[in-house]
């Protein structure tokens, strides 16, 4: 049962309020003897970590995080890991007003009908907060995927504004604080941003996350399907509105042909593909290739614009969210999408493992 | 565990291979006292059978659900409720060279690599055959939600030809073999599919299904959350490659200000939301609204045209694909969609009984 | 979640009622590339199969399986292994007056209470027919668990007598209709047995179930000990009452001295263990020492002596059971208890090798 | 997928070693609007905690569990609720030697073998101070089933010395260290645990948990069945060998007239059972008897007397476990049974309340 976990064999359990005195999680089922410690998971909390930029929120979370079980002298010992990273800068009197007036676009109406009470201050359960924990499960599971497979996100779109495919750089994606592969794009978001602040208004953003070096043969045909898997996971993050795996929603525009990715020996008896439009995954199964995973994140819902809304004793009542909110959510998300498909996979090596210890893990075949 | 099984309270177990004997279903979980019998289960798999219009693959499968449990005198029990439906077209002459050569586009070489085993025939597992168990647990979950909950699902895109929205007429749905809302698009597709036949090609599709009627306050707030669970459920659907809620891909360009579902109250004490871009779901949970979600579903990958591969020897051999194929498998999809929606909402209404029994199922708010 | 599903990895779904169509089940999980056929399923069936010896029930009940999915050219393919066992003898003129009356010791009631409705006629859900489903998935697992590992079953007690431990000989369980492993007890048995069936009453039993060559390190510490999982599953066998691994109730009687399994080097490096008072197990973990356990079955409860009882109409009613049932139902519990054993060891074996590839199977230390 | 998780619907996640940080868990599926704080759990880890008398531990462990989510108000909100307890007493001096010397008994050998890297420290995370979590889940759980339902436990046997039925006064059980409820053993034990720990011995016990009041219809026909989940989770506690339910090993000597629970009407409609052998399950189900099960505790493996046992580098090596343990781990194992039993009882509420809304919770049938 999922309330809030999810894998299956490597497992994650997240809890925790945004103003609470503390949001943490468990991760089962990690494989003992593994190298680790809070050195680990802090630089992947870091990148996510607010305040950092002009473009984020400025609210000052040193998220730091504690490890309080299943390590033993630096290594894993195969019993849960639990980490907590303590909440700090909790202004409550920021958010008084969400008591009592639920947030257009925000979970304020939707928990207030389903459980009658609700932690109002910062969004409580569903704050954005919350993904630092998805962020340092991802970096236990890196450790368990291996040095072999490299997981890595980059904001390919903001607003309308796509990035020009042909300038990608990953090595760019960390010179700037957008996350962004392409200079030119850069420079634009720039504006559109300190636009859109001082408007007080927001923008969306499309993440793509791609895995190199994964294994193949990782998912299962029905239901535990690798790319069902993986659309879940990241659907599941906040203000997530949609998920595509290789080309996605324009495979709709291919012929059969197009999209079909033709294969060739190479002379060392691996499968080459002449392209990726599958994205790394057939049938539910990966093949070796790339995994590669797009997601679009909804305009921050706070904004300082105000919107017509009602409150909790049924009458009408306008509402703008003052307080320091990231213009564009987006842009933080990129290292929870990273961290999402990390746990996505290190889940599937652990249950490929199980059920076919001996299967190749390149797409290799006999030759004569 | 899910390997083949989905849902937590509602739960659907499929079994079984294109060629085999037999596919099947189980149904556990499913509520005492509702009436059920084949007659309320066979309607749906009709929608979706094969041979039922010179567009979609002709294979004459009669596809005639059997219960073999579970219900009593036309009751159903509270046990589990398993259905078989019987393998009759089992030509396997069309599909002999499937065994040695992986097809571009489908699970043959992902399988291979995984399991070293493979029931090649027709597909095996990975046949769109096994949706036709889906589309049973789907007829059995609209018993579960009941008659005020109504899923209906439609084809908005052929290729990379679009609906007019503003045409959009469910009664449309029922009167053409693509179960298209558009009339006008229907004369179109009609072309365009038999010039994709022709050529040996074969095209893309989008699918959209809305759920009106559910209750509030379905779905949790992390992991749980009903719009990541229906993402998992439709990107787990043969050939689908990208999901979206609401505004889905096209809320990355909308500005926060636009983004917001601004609500009023109604005279009679419930909200009235002014727009529904988030397609009836926030912070993963149900607010009432209609639920919208979108599929994308690829090209068939099954075509005439000749594609380079390579086969189990490690040789590079090219592959045509002959046989009776759809050309267009997203139509055949709209039922399954339909089906895994009405899944998900069953046991997520079945999940949110069980913790909170006294919600409220409709956003209504206290008035003085 | 488990309704009518059990096992993690190796998950077996059961269906069916004692008087539907038939019985079934769904193994999912199992590895691909093992032999399996219905020959290996069928001689675990005929050992428990009604109608053998005049000391069971004497319906026929051909009780044949026929697999449906997930093996291919006599290999297991990684996908659901579906079975079914039609139902034949289906005399439900002896069932008649179940439907009103409740009986004691069954589930009449319980059902009745819960479900509101419920498949009366032989039991329906709650009937011992279901164990079969059981049997088959226990011949599955034991494929899983590979020659290696060697369970089985004898019955160590009947009513209140026990066999003599040092007559212990599993050669004698193959010869006798009781699985007894003491010549002496099966002549005392044959002439308490026909006395309690000529009475109109019935036996409760003690049955042993032990599995050698279990690879060491199966299990988890907490929530997943194979000791909790194994009595779980032995405890969810019709009419079990109690369960115990190793000494069992007895160990309540020891010194700690006594209970100590002490431990010395073999010459070869492994671990000698002077005694297995632990049953194999320490701290939910297999230690390659022999896994023993024990459950006892209620005597049945469908007896020929009229008790009081109540019925559907809420009044006072007399009930007394016809038709042909097992005086003592311990004896052919033997085989499921074997089958249990052998599910929960197939299911822990692939979960540890999920987390643990590398592990010593067994107990075998460095030497210097 | 449980690894140190359990329950379904109302699941709790345990973490935490021994001589680590801190202990900790996690509920999730509690529902909202339950009062809950600190005070509600404390009392039930205060009846377990050390050091309260001669006859347990001296270790002095406040066991002050801080709840750190999910709880607003006062009120629980329907997300998880997170707690822990802090470690203080860490005397890691005591324990030294059992890095290298596996201790008789204890888990040592077992995670060795399974895990390789072990946190050896007052036994890790196999240490019994885990249940403490379970304690306080308990607690957790005792609101879900709330006033109606009570649980209690006693401990009915000391080594082979048990209590007089007749004399058993649940009033007693808290006036004496023992938890005992017969006033004359209290006597015989206090000298049989003074006798044992001046000879550095150690004795088993059996403890019995009642609760009454608990709902007609909580189980399910198979796998989930109310007795067997209860095995498991009883069976899951540090050191328990033994498992039983209503009459339990007893029942094997009853005659099926002796194990029929008879049933008459009483004046108000409802069921009177004339007898519970049972245990106030059948079928797997509860029938609203009181749910009766025992379970034994094997004699604490840390003892003052040598042993023979092994070490890491494969040597010989004998080994005593100096330190502070309790003579009789069963004396503290009761508060752990009632919350066992409590929690797997909340969750059987919560399942039962998903698929069964409308059943009645007690056994009341139409009357005329």
């Amino acid at each position: 049962m999922s309330h809030n976990s999810f894998g299956h064999l490597f497992r994650v359990t997240s809890w925790g309020e945004s103003h609470g005195p503390a949001i943490g999680g468990v991760v089962d089922g990690c494989p003992p003897g593994l190298q680790l410690s809070e050195a680990d998971i802090q630089p992947a909390l870091d990148r996510r970590r607010p305040g950092q930029s002009k473009y984020v929120t400025q609210r000052q979370e040193p998220d730091q995080v504690r490890i309080l079980s299943g390590v033993f002298e630096g290594l894993t010992t195969g019993t849960p890991i639990a980490f907590v990273i303590d909440n700090q800068d909790q202004r409550s009197r920021d958010y008084g007003d969400i008591a009592q007036t639920f947030r257009p676009g925000h979970a304020d109406l939707a928990y207030h009908l389903k459980y009658g009470v609700r932690d109002y201050r910062g969004g409580g359960r569903s704050s954005a907060r919350e993904t630092a924990i998805r962020v340092a499960a991802g970096a236990i599971a890196a450790r368990v995927l291996g040095g072999g497979v490299r997981v890595r996100g980059a904001l390919v779109q903001m607003g309308a504004d796509r990035i020009d495919r042909a300038a990608f750089d990953w090595a760019e994606v960390e010179r700037n604080p957008f996350f962004c592969p392409d200079p030119a794009a850069v420079l634009r978001w720039e504006e559109m941003l300190s636009a859109a602040r001082k408007a007080g208004s927001s923008l969306g953003a499309v993440i793509e996350v791609v895995a190199e070096g994964v294994p193949a043969g990782l998912g299962a045909p029905l239901y535990a399907k690798l790319d069902a898997e993986i659309a879940g996971a990241l659907m599941g993050i906040n203000a997530v509105k949609a998920v595509e795996i290789g080309d996605g929603f324009a495979s709709a525009a291919l012929t059969g042909e197009e999209n079909a990715d033709q294969m060739r020996m190479r002379a060392d008896g691996t499968v080459e593909f002449l392209s990726n439009h599958a994205g790394g995954i057939l049938g539910g199964i990966s093949t070796g290739q790339p995994v590669v995973a797009r997601f679009v994140v909804k305009p921050t819902s706070s904004i300082l614009t105000p919107r017509q809304s009602v409150n909790r004793q049924g009458e009408d009542a306008d509402v703008l969210t003052r307080g320091r909110h990231d213009p564009c959510v987006g842009l933080r998300a990129v290292p929870v999408g990273e961290a999402m498909l990390s746990c996505v996979l290190a889940d599937h090596l652990l249950r490929h493992r199980a059920q076919n210890p001996d299967a190749p893990t390149v797409a290799r075949l006999p030759r004569n």
